[in-house]
């Protein structure tokens, strides 16, 4: 089959590997229907820590092909979305809504086993723990909404919870990405009265407006610090979406959060500390999140994709082939003129 | 009258000074019965920031001597406590239950007004908004206890509130001193199952055992952590109480905690940065707390004192008059002869 293999920063590649097969009696495998390029890809295509050889992919939704011999409650030919990480269901995380530190997880796309979604086909480890069926067929037009639920729309809305969005609640989004972007909506659903968006690519502050962003700073570091104090009354804002990661984008998150407020960080860091000092205590701001239980929130977010209350399928702006991916990767890359984009194996 | 007052470090005298008056029409006057010698004192005793003439204290229960034009529910002659921060009790902070915030706020003993409490009496702003009435008499056997709902009960109990304590919770104390014994008793309070308290002190331990503690860890650094992982399945705690503020008592917290867990803390931070990279960000781990708004809990704690359900008041190791209290600051910072102690002046 064929898959996308990582080579060295800027050589991404699709090629043929040998077919996803079940492993362990409790693997499915699915062959994809559509997958993604999230920004966390680009972090290693842009220099990062890579593996030569490793997989990319970690989005997806497919239909299962097979199933190994314990698996139970997901079948064959059922269409179904996977979270980023693979997880039991089971054990105590699980349980805890946790799925992302599963006893028995793992993430995909990330340079072991199992392979990307960015192929033909995927094999998934813990199958009835980590699948979740989709109640559409294979061509649905809903199908770029419920793709982000792999992914990006449950990030944005574990930025939200974790920042501890509330009804009528002041929020900042830190980052106009895709993961920024499903944070406005998140924001927006749990009934934020003011979604401020910080942001400087037009098309997709653009969008944030469409979303429920209220106010947009385009600024940055401390004058985009004044500019969200401005707006909110001198105070900052309740909560806080970290949605990039950067060493400046924490420090901002932190500086810009209201006494008693809260930063929710889905931003992978690019940096070892967050600022914790007087300034931060005395404030009693907190600090939260990290990779989403995406597979915990499917269930909650899924009926306001099929009602089409929230569209969180419009942050996809480009659609590839499999070919197509190394062009996709370049194109996200380059200036970020593709905001995300769409795989269709 | 007579006030504790700092000239330099290891140098406090107590002095004549002006006598506590009334100077906003919101302002009380209390006379001081208790007072109290902070852990936090000890920090510009022991060579770290202070102000020449810095009046010194912020824990007191007293009795109600004179009240400003615009006070309206304290009275004359009332026996109150003050939480170690005055407040207004009605700005959007307080009425998050924030009053460490509060926008017509301030702290006691911070060097500029209003005075300190290690004083014959202080002058209370605020005093509608900042005072609790006790409902008590002037020498009440509960006195040592209701006297830590000025600090550092109602700190130990934001250190677990900010931890999220809950019924079960497995929770690590970082600190035998006077405010992490308090979190001992606010973790048990909050029905946790197992409570690690990691301190070195074998008097404060065995105190700590009978608030509850229920394992020991007496190591520091990477073995402190080996031990806690050894004492919970390997997995660490559900609650980190901070009740320290030095580096290594931030970064021993961070990474106690297991996957979702918290880390309350509320020693103030001898720190610039809280450890946020990968490893935290991987396992969702917050990080919450503050000065504590000791005023909101006051009403909450104080029915189990009243009924004797906690004893807060046993940290209490020595008690000295006010021309005692040099001796007390030397006693409480030489080897921590002294676990917490109360001044009657």
């Amino acid at each position: 089959m064929r898959a996308t293999v990582m080579h060295k920063a800027y050589d991404v590649r699709v090629e043929n590997v040998p077919d996803a097969a079940i492993q362990q009696p409790t693997d499915a495998v699915i062959r994809v229907t559509r997958a993604c390029i999230c920004g966390s890809d680009l972090w290693p295509y842009n220099g990062g820590p890579n593996e030569v050889g490793q997989r990319m992919g970690h989005e997806a939704i497919g239909v299962v092909e097979v199933v190994g011999s314990d698996v139970q409650s997901i079948k064959r030919g059922q269409i179904v979305v996977m979270p980023f990480a693979f997880s039991d269901g089971s054990c105590m995380f699980c349980d805890e809504a946790l799925h992302t530190s599963c006893v028995h997880g793992g993430f995909f796309g990330n340079g072991g086993e199992p392979g990307g979604a960015q192929a033909e086909a995927l094999r998934i480890p813990q199958a009835d723990g980590t699948l979740f069926p989709l109640p559409v067929g294979e061509d649905d037009a809903l199908m770029p909404s419920l793709l982000t639920l792999s992914d990006v729309m449950g990030t944005g809305h574990h930025a939200a919870v974790t920042a501890k969005v509330a009804p009528g609640s002041k929020v900042a989004v830190v980052g106009d990405g895709a993961v920024g972007l499903c944070g406005v909506i998140a924001a927006k659903r749990l009934r934020a009265e003011q979604i401020i968006i910080m942001g400087r690519h037009a098309d997709r502050i653009a969008l944030a407006r469409e979303f429920g962003a209220t106010d947009v700073v385009s600024e940055r570091g401390d004058e985009a610090i004044e500019c969200v104090r401005e707006l909110t009354g001198g105070f900052g804002v309740h909560s806080v979406l970290e949605c990039v990661g950067t060493e400046q984008a924490i420090n901002t998150s932190v500086a810009i959060a209201r006494p008693g407020g809260a930063v929710g960080r889905v931003g992978v860091p690019h940096y070892e500390s967050v600022p914790g000092g007087q300034l931060t205590f005395f404030n009693n701001v907190s600090v939260a999140g990290g990779p989403a239980p995406v597979r915990a929130y499917m269930a909650e977010l899924l009926p306001d994709v099929m009602e089409g209350r929230i569209q969180p399928g419009r942050v996809f702006d480009r659609t590839v082939g499999l070919d197509g991916v190394p062009e996709g990767y370049r194109r996200a890359m380059n200036e970020r003129e593709a905001l995300k984009v769409m795989v269709r194996p």
